[in-house]
């Protein structure tokens, strides 16, 4: 299988586009240097590959590190790497994903008047000492000094730095409100035990919002403003996440949900009343309370990992750094705040541990690096007709797949069967495989295709199954889909 | 002028989109909350601004420290804030900008065969140790200890990391060379004296690229290759970079340029020949020998800020961390290694040093935050019938041009003059500003509109001159444009 891995071949479209610069085309492709191949194939993708159980299990040091499918699935198909305990180098395959999740939260937080900042990881101690979280987070806080003996630590979290920010803006009124500040940006906390791979580390991605409102009414609506968007992210991703009341933690404030993805592996226990909408972190209630505060009904306990979470802060922070506005009648008021926090990669690994099999990852279909899977069938493969004019069957199907952005081509002109190619791709992490057969040279290119993501009892969601093939009208006569 | 723009009112369309993803509409605008803005316009943008003299000196501590126009112009204008010494926070345009800045690179390093990972900045000692640089770099390595007493630097840049991956994956063959491994993360370095703003400080955003292929000749292409594509990437910006000669420094190798962008506060002095292409940094000469090498003729001196630079390793690092790869004989060979940095926030602010006015921000135009500012003419401001239709009037402008992903909307209801509205917008960053005459209302909306960028003698290319228009055809239907 990693034979055949070494002996494909892929092109990977470009990753980003905007419509200002879609129609820009790669001026090195058509004449790099002489012996130089002309296009990124598979053969060439940077994918360290463990598949054998022995090759993965020393990778984290001790084998008790690796508990959990994501984690294992990810080390074996070269997804990720252990960097150091708790942190990991994200591979190609990762990234790609990476990037079209933050597209996704991007949209839904500029849905509802969200705006993007970017605030430094190194965060004064002096902030932190303000809101007395210097001493409160305790062994969780990477602190350092630099050369002039200022300390600092890595932000977990950045409620200090963002209030200190708006509390700088003198002149703000009222009508200027709310504020949606998030942002998506490296965070760090030293677990004292990382575990699960990408679902609990050192070094992750987090995207977080804070808001600033006017009135506590006013941020009670942002609050539900931004909870809906977490929702609406969760569902276009096919994630069925559940929102529950949580403790406020070291964060503080008056109110806080979490969104909880249901799965064995998580580590948060929650309760769901089975006749009514209640439901609640275990923390926030009596050990021995398994009955539903609102219609007395009995409650389920379920365990979860916790991808998102929400925080209604009041002033707690404002009233630390002054952060105000001048309200309606011309006085000096404190800012309402909030906080809202998305495990941007956990998500990805959460989203692999529920999607997918033992043997298979498979990714929400938004999500998933690569679309489609091209695989010459090996009686076509052989003939050498259809040998002299690969190339530019595959100049074809590419130019056309090049619109959508989401190609992996396999290229194989090995002897290999289509059940052993099969194998190989299944393992890896495409939503579509599509087979290559002879017709691909006749005027009207004919291919076989099958659904890998909708396999295995999984199911996605209707909105996002066939974003491959919609906006490219074109493709139709390209592609012709028979699915599994 | 700040009443201006916190009376006005602008729509930020979706910072990202790609092919997959573009089709997607936000649902909660049109019915959020009652009460609740349906969307995010100028006077709600956050965008602390510092436009007196006497507001943006503060802001460094030590007025000393403002000691350039474009550290002076962003904080001004509100596109960053200080965090501490020598870092900064990102506001709004200035993600924008960025966000665009990082698509155009991975165009650019995907056209050649670049694949994007992502690596932790918690960078272990005991990979420094290995290459000796933990002694080496001395204070400028920002230095922790987490929880257990390990220790890690804050990664400044990445090839130990990189080459301890690579050299990770046992069973790489010749075939697949070259890998061109890249991302564009947060670096740190312990500047002993950070200074004008993103051109030196202490946490900043960089490209870097790792190369590795199977041969000397083979790495002096793929070498000649990514200097191509850096070339070509600040000819698409318009910025004319100078690549010199450079000096290996702690990062060891046998040949190693920097592209030098000349400008008079550029803390860099490089030597160009009139008479041959010869260039270098002023470091690689003699101090008193300022006649070319090659053609003995004179040499110019020129000061220039720094923000590439490319390193030809050899096998410095591969042979420390033994990484390897199954040569065409069938034996193990060390990697031949290349590295290459772009200063991504040293582009953005470099890019506005050399040409904004004094006065006046102005970017890249595939740079620009924004490309379009819609100002309502005072007189048909005034008229009823014009106030009582702009609702529907702006919804069809913003209808045709959210498929630019690109538009403010200045959207004043106050008795303005368009001078004023203009001064405020110079000060800006849009790249054109269209006025809305009272034909608005018309079957066919009539505008005019203004060219900001080619304003003040810059030259900026023809290429990425008018991105805006070409894209939608539909859009002359609706801007009907004037260039000043």
């Amino acid at each position: 299988m990693e034979g055949l891995l070494t002996r494909c071949r892929a092109l990977p479209a470009l990753a980003t586009c905007n419509h200002q610069l879609s129609g820009y085309l790669p001026r090195r492709f058509p004449h790099c240097a002489p012996g130089r191949r002309k296009r990124l194939v598979l053969s060439c993708l940077f994918q360290p590959q463990n598949l054998r159980e022995d090759q993965v299990l020393p990778l984290e040091g001790r084998s008790g590190d690796l508990t959990c499918k994501s984690q294992r699935l990810m080390l074996q198909v070269g997804l990720i790497h252990p960097a150091s305990s708790g942190c990991y180098h994200l591979l190609p395959y990762t990234v790609r994903a990476m990037e079209k999740l933050v597209r996704v939260i991007d949209q839904e937080m500029q849905a509802i008047g969200g705006q993007k900042v970017n605030m430094p990881s190194l965060s004064p101690a002096e902030l932190w000492r303000a809101s007395n979280r210097w001493d409160l987070m305790g062994k969780e806080l990477l602190r350092l000094r630099d050369r002039h003996g200022k300390e600092y630590c890595l932000g977990p979290t950045h409620e200090e730095a963002i209030t200190a920010l708006v509390a700088s803006q003198k002149t703000l009124s009222y009508k200027q409100l709310p504020f949606l500040l998030y942002q998506v940006t490296r965070k760090f906390r030293d677990e004292p035990r990382p575990r699960f791979g990408l679902l609990r580390g050192r070094e992750f991605y987090m995207k977080d919002m804070y808001t600033f409102d006017s009135s506590p009414e006013a941020a009670r609506q942002t609050y539900s403003l931004v909870c809906d968007a977490y929702s609406s992210l969760f569902d276009r991703l096919g994630l069925r996440c559940v929102k529950v009341q949580a403790d406020v933690g070291s964060i503080g404030g008056t109110m806080s949900h979490e969104f909880q993805l249901p799965v064995e592996i998580g580590e948060d226990r929650f309760a769901v009343c089975t006749s009514c909408s209640f439901s609640a972190n275990v923390e926030t209630l009596d050990s021995s309370q398994m009955i539903c505060p609102a219609c007395q009904g009995p409650l389920t306990e379920t365990k979860g990992i916790e991808v998102g979470h929400t925080f209604y802060l009041g002033t707690k922070y404002s009233s630390i750094f002054n952060a105000q506005f001048i309200n309606v009648h011309g006085k000096p008021s404190l800012a309402e705040m909030g906080c809202y926090g998305l495990g941007v990669t956990r998500i990805l690994a959460a989203a692999i541990e529920v999607l997918s099999t033992e043997d298979c990852i498979r990714w929400p279909s938004l999500l998933a690096p690569y679309q489609v899977c091209l695989i010459p069938r090996r009686r076509a493969v052989r003939k050498r007709r259809l040998q002299s004019s690969w190339g530019s069957s595959v100049s074809h199907v590419t130019a056309a797949a090049a619109l959508l952005h989401c190609l992996t081509l396999l290229d194989s002109k090995e002897q290999l069967t289509l059940k052993n190619l099969g194998k190989g791709v299944q393992k890896s992490t495409y939503t579509y495989v599509q087979t290559l057969v002879k017709t691909v040279i006749e005027p009207t290119p004919h291919f076989q295709s099958r659904c890998y993501s909708t396999g295995g009892g999984v199911d996605l969601p209707d909105e996002g199954s066939y974003p491959l093939i919609t906006p490219v009208h074109s493709l139709s006569k390209v592609f012709q889909f028979q699915m599994a």
